[in-house]
């Protein structure tokens, strides 16, 4: 059975349990606790030698970066598709994913607000307003181009990969003190998704190592 | 006619053109300068609203995110491909991408470097060395994971998006002080990927709006 290290609130594991949840696809979860730093122990590192979540055990091989591990369940699974059969809008779905997992939530998780701490002294406003700053401007992003090429989805009016980045990024804009009411489109794709038949389980409050 | 706008010292930019380059296409260059401000421009935000290079005009749409390019190249001209035939190799092959398209350029790229300066204080020293803890950090992981996958190029013997995204993050590398002899598996395989036919024609140093 399909293994995913992961971590109840890493945006980038909610992705891969959103794409798993979509493909009504069983798997079983071996979580890291990020807090206490499990993903760089020997052990996982054994199996990511970038020392980050998600991994994907296939049984056959273990798959990290979670883009690439949900192109390679589109591949294995096609059906439903994660992606757009039109070429040039499977190119929008995933530039409005690359948008967040590229260009926004890389600059917001934890090991770099533990860098603007350590090693530029940054302090408590200094590291908001740092996170405000890209989460921000990732999601104005992301909602001018579903302004573009969305309907009842970030792309379309089918889930995409798209959409398993987006719901994400809206948590940890929260998270962070943003306020969402300022993408309202995107909340409202959120609240579709999530509402979908066995996704609610994906959500970071629902995973067996939430604390 | 596929136009491809960037700007000459772009690692992003320079990605799509290797891709390119090995797929023999014809294209033409849409330079904005970034170091002024250019690709903040009305009428460049028109094509992409996130403001930044590359993006490319197909004729029919205007791509954006260098890796959905990528794809979007790979699904329209297969041969040759930048992704391994089996399912696992091209995820491995994206996973080596992703980590620098991801998790390494969108920390050490120009506006980051610009939010170091202006909202956090940070000085040169300081800049140089979040430069080089990241960047040294992104090409470990790539020197590990090919270590595990590579041959002549970064997943097998022949070159992929991995090298693709290899190739401008090595340059980037020695562009802000690091050494690159610290990844000596790494820079063979540039040499090789630089060394076929068509492929100098990419550096930054060859393109019409290099200063």
């Amino acid at each position: 059975m399909l293994a995913l290290h992961g971590y109840w609130r890493s945006g980038a594991a909610w992705r891969v349990r959103l794409v798993l949840a979509l493909k009504g696809l069983d798997w079983t979860s071996v979580p890291h606790d990020l807090r206490h730093g499990e993903q760089a122990l020997p052990t996982y590192r054994a199996l990511n030698p970038q020392a980050l979540v998600p991994a994907l055990d296939t049984g056959a091989a273990v798959l990290t970066q979670s883009l690439a591990i949900c192109e390679w369940l589109e591949e294995a699974w096609p059906q439903p598709p994660i992606l757009p059969a039109d070429p040039l809008l499977r190119a929008q779905a995933r530039a409005i994913a690359l948008v967040i997992a590229c260009d926004t939530h890389p600059l917001a998780n934890l090991r770099v607000q533990q860098a603007l701490r350590r090693d530029l002294g940054a302090d408590e406003a200094q590291v908001n307003g740092w996170l405000a700053h890209w989460i921000g401007d990732g999601l104005d992003a992301v909602a001018a181009l579903v302004a573009r090429h969305g309907g009842a989805f970030a792309v379309g009016d089918t889930p995409t990969i798209a959409d398993c980045c987006l719901v994400p990024q809206l948590y940890g804009a929260r998270r962070f003190g943003l306020d969402a009411a300022r993408w309202p489109a995107l909340v409202a794709i959120e609240a579709r998704l999530l509402a979908l038949p066995g996704l609610a389980a994906t959500h970071p409050d629902q995973q067996a190592d939430a604390a």
